[in-house]
Parts: C-alpha cells; sequence; structure tokens
C-alpha cells in the first residue's frame, strides 16, 4: 500500500528581504509528499483545491508519482491561499493575509481502495478533522501527526483525543512548551508522550530536532544554512522524509527512526535553498544521501 | 607548564524558583579553574578578592590542585558579590545587584614564575584587562577567550584589538550576533572568524554548542537535563572543561577539538546540576567519562 498523506494544498505568495514570489505552490499535503516521494511509493495524497489550481503543479506532483485520485477540485472554487513576510532575520514572518477559499469546508473523504494504508502522515489541519481521517482507516499502524499552536491553543480538547490515535507527534519546541504548560524540553516531552503518541519530534529550526521514544533520546544537529531563501515549507518537508523512509524501511527500530529523523533534516535543509516547493522537485537520491553523510560528519566525534 | 586562568573569583546570592543561596562562591575563574581541575593541573589562578573572603573557599580551591599564588588578597577590602534571580523558564534571569568592590580596581599581575604559561583561559572580564594579561606572558600559544554582550556593546574597539591575540572565542548565539551584526550563526561565525580568532566557539544553552575551525563546523548536543538548580557558571564551566582536556592532551587536531568541546559541555551539565560550585567539587574522571559517552549515545547515528 502506498503512503498516505492528508493536509492542505494551496498557493502561497511570500516575500522575504531577497525575493518575491507569487501564487507559488504550498500546502502542507504537498510539500510532505514531495518531500517522501524520493524514499517511497506511491504516495496518497488527500486535499482539496478550486478550478483554478494550475494544472502544471499537478502535473509536477504526478510526475513525483504523487496519486491525485484523494485531491477533491471545486468546480469554480478558489484554492486556499496563504501570504507571509518574512524579515531579515528569517526565524520571524508575519502572515499578511489568509483566504481558506475552498479549505474551509474540506472534510478529507479517503478514497475506498486507499483505506488500507497502514501509514499514513497527517499534515498540519483542525484534529477534528485528522480525527476523520483516521476514522475511515482499516487498521492504520503509523500515524505520524503535525499539529501547531493554533489548534493546541484553540481545540486542546479535540487535538487531546486525537493524541492517543497517534504513533508519533510532530511539533516545534515552542509548541511542545504550550502544550505540556512546562518551559523545560525534556520534562515536556515526558508528559507529552504520556498524552499518547509513543514517539515525539520537537523541531527546533537552526538547533536541530530532538527525538523522544520510550528508551531513547537523541539529538539531531540542523544542518548549517548560509542561505536560506524561503523557510516555507521546512517542516512539512521534514515530516515527509521522515515517514517516506520509515514507510520504504518498514523498520521502526531505534536505528532506523534516528536515520529517518536525519532524513527528514535533509529534506528540509533542501526545501529552504529555493522558494516555494523548487528545493523538491528535483532531487535525486544520491544528492540526498550526500547530504546524510555531511549531517554525519557535523556531528560525529569520539574519544582520544 | 600550568594553565593560567584569569578571571573574576566573587560570591553570589542566586535564588531560583526551588532554592536560593547567600554569598556561595561564584566567579568566572572559580569555575573555569575547577572545571579544568579535573583533566590536568596544576592550574594557576589569577584574580583578586577582599579579605572577607572565607578561607574555606581557597582550600577547596587548593585541595583541587589550583594554586592561589597570583589570587591577591585585598586587606580590609570587599570581595566581589554579585546577586541574581532567575525565573521558572530558567533561561530567563534578572541581576538583582552587583557589588564590584576589590574587582573594581583588578589590575591582573602574573607571577614572575607564570609567565611561561603557553595555555590560557581568559574568562569574561574587561577586554583592556585580558590584553593587558597577554601583554605580561612569553609567547603565549593557546588563548581561550570567553567575552559578553556588556563589552561587545561598550567597549567594542578594545575588544576588536584583542581578537587577533586569540586562539578560541566562546560566546553564545545572541553574542555572535550581536558581534557579527549578522542573524544568521554560520555568516556570523565567519565573520567573527575573521577579526582573529581561529577556532570560535558558540554555545547555545539548552541547543548544545557549534564549533568553526578552518575547515570544520561541528555541531555539539546539550545533555538532556530534567532538573537544573542554578544555571550561574555554566558557560565557564564549558570553558574550563574544553581548555583543561586540550592543555593536558597538547592536541588540536580537529578529532581533539570536538572531544574538547564534547567535554566542556559535560562539565556545564554537572554545573548546573548543583547551586554555586557544588556540582564541580566532588566530581571523578570516571563520572566525566561516563557523562562523555552518553553525549556519543544521544548524537550518534548511521546509514541503515
Amino acid at each position: 500500500m502506498g503512503l498516505l498523506v492528508v493536509g492542505s494544498v494551496g498557493l502561497d505568495t511570500v516575500s522575504t528581504p531577497f525575493d518575491k514570489v507569487n501564487d507559488a505552490l504550498g500546502g502542507s499535503a504537498t510539500y510532505i509528499s514531495l518531500s517522501a516521494s524520493y524514499f517511497t511509493g506511491p504516495i496518497n495524497l488527500v486535499g482539496i483545491v478550486g478550478s483554478d489550481f494550475p494544472k502544471v503543479y499537478m502535473k509536477m506532483l504526478e510526475e513525483h508519482n504523487i496519486e491525485l485520485d484523494g485531491l477533491k477540485i471545486v468546480e469554480d472554487g478558489k484554492t486556499f491561499r496563504w501570504s507571509g513576510k518574512y524579515h531579515y532575520d528569517l526565524n520571524v514572518r508575519d502572515t499578511l493575509s489568509t483566504e481558506l477559499n475552498v479549505f474551509e469546508k474540506f472534510d478529507p473523504v479517503i478514497p475506498e481502495n486507499w483505506r488500507k494504508s497502514k501509514y499514513i502522515c497527517l499534515g498540519n489541519i483542525d484534529p477534528v478533522l485528522q480525527g476523520r481521517v483516521l476514522d475511515q482507516m482499516n487498521n492504520p499502524q503509523f500515524v505520524v501527526c503535525d499539529t501547531m499552536n493554533y489548534w493546541i491553543e484553540g481545540k486542546k480538547k479535540e487535538l487531546l483525543e486525537l493524541l492517543p490515535r497517534v504513533s508519533v507527534l510532530i511539533i516545534n519546541d515552542s509548541e511542545a512548551r504550550l502544550l505540556a504548560h512546562e518551559p523545560n524540553l525534556i520534562k515536556a516531552a515526558k508528559k507529552i508522550r504520556d498524552l499518547g503518541p509513543e514517539i515525539l519530534i520537537i523541531k527546533k529550526g537552526e538547533h536541530g530536532a530532538l527525538l523522544f521514544t520510550e528508551d531513547v533520546i537523541f539529538s539531531a544537529p540542523a544542518y548549517p544554512m548560509e542561505m536560506i531563501n524561503d523557510p516555507t515549507g521546512a517542516g512539512d518537508s521534514f515530516a515527509g522524509g521522515f515517514v517516506g523512509y520509515l514507510h520504504r524501511n518498514r523498520d521502526l527500530s531505534p536505528k532506523s527512526l534516528k536515520a529517518a529523523v536525519i532524513y527528514g533534516s535533509t529534506m528540509a535543509s533542501f526545501c529552504v535553498e529555493k522558494f516555494s516547493t523548487k528545493g523538491l522537485e528535483e532531487l535525486s537520491i544520491l544528492r540526498i544521501k550526500d547530504r546524510f553523510r555531511e549531517f554525519m560528519n557535523l556531528s560525529r566525534f569520539d574519544e582520544s
């Protein structure tokens, strides 16, 4: 079975101090799927767009072995649009506008022949919708879930109901502190794992990522980037690389989970090198493995 | 020759949400020396205190093979005192009071028989004084220097004059951004190395540390601490472990520098476990090596 990916598909207008793009391809499901496509296939994408969604983007996704049977196209509807502006310090961004458009009525319907998928990646959408996706599945085995402060603050109860159904929760450090009500990240991680997810990944942007399981704490470095052109989609690219690698290998050992975190970090580093999804469109597994080994050189040390 | 350490020796009154200590042993030279003493000896400490400085602290330092011939005791003078309060989020602290006392007139005089030291660690003091220490030395070969935002903002010109005489600069991430006027840490590191120091270490608190040389970027993880009792002295303990390890081995290869960064991180992790210098007073090289190996487990991964 393919890897099921559910999330937003949208058009982003992004400006940084260096450049700007209008109505470029974006959305969590888009980044996750493209990133995962280098490791496994097919990717079964579930999302919603309007009839204004450019055919050229659909073609590009299909060329990456991303199946779009689950991408609902609303006739005369308008695709979800987000517009943001990054500051000179790219850690800081302002959302200029969010037009939900057809995404406002997104109610994911999983095509019949995709319901047996064992590996599922739930992009950052309303936890109620994430739950409805799982309701439709026959015995999902490995559920990776992203969320954000907006849902932690606004739909806490619904999120807490979802978490026991999730294998891996991926959030950033400020979201972890918010969800656990605890400034110490190590204590926060324990608290969050007690809420359900067996595995927790805390992304720390330019500081790397932490993996927590019952027995393991793993600290992954960040790739040293001198030039970040567009941070949009980094977190989704991380999730895609992580789950795509695991879907291919069907190995959830600590060794494999650690490698998956590094593959996730690798894909995020490629993502931010270019605007929109451009950094993920023309990669090869060879380039990805080269960068994986750069991560190794970056963090390896020995007793001497 | 011994390892020369110059910096403050003081009495700290520290409160956290969990506990409080009054007039406990503190100061950059104190933490650096104690930390380094587990790797090498003797440590030659240069500093200044008043006659109120408790003899019991001097005895404890001497028991760690820290020589105090360079510790000036000002008769009827009062020792430097700092008082601070940490918040529930221990990353945030308020300085409640700083009494410079005898430290205001600190003009480090290096005892004649210590001037041949090849390894020098300059704790965080006025860069003018750091320079005057180097003026007194006969051909120093490896100079490790700490500084802070206070000097970067207030004595930029003097600091810039000092940096070409420094082998290793150790600062934290916000100080690196401030010194280089550059939000991207990797670019900031390049700029700072262009100012003189061949080696730059950027400490990132709970996110670990980065080592930059001409050929190497190394990312060291942070030890996952659930209970930090007192963050005071962590940076100085890092510097002490780093330079102490290198002083013992006299090996400045990339392999050795990476291990030194991990030993520095190890000592910082012991330091914050207890108030004041208590976390550094009763260690053993065996416990230190055990924790070094924990750092290894924390960050090691393989291709799979």
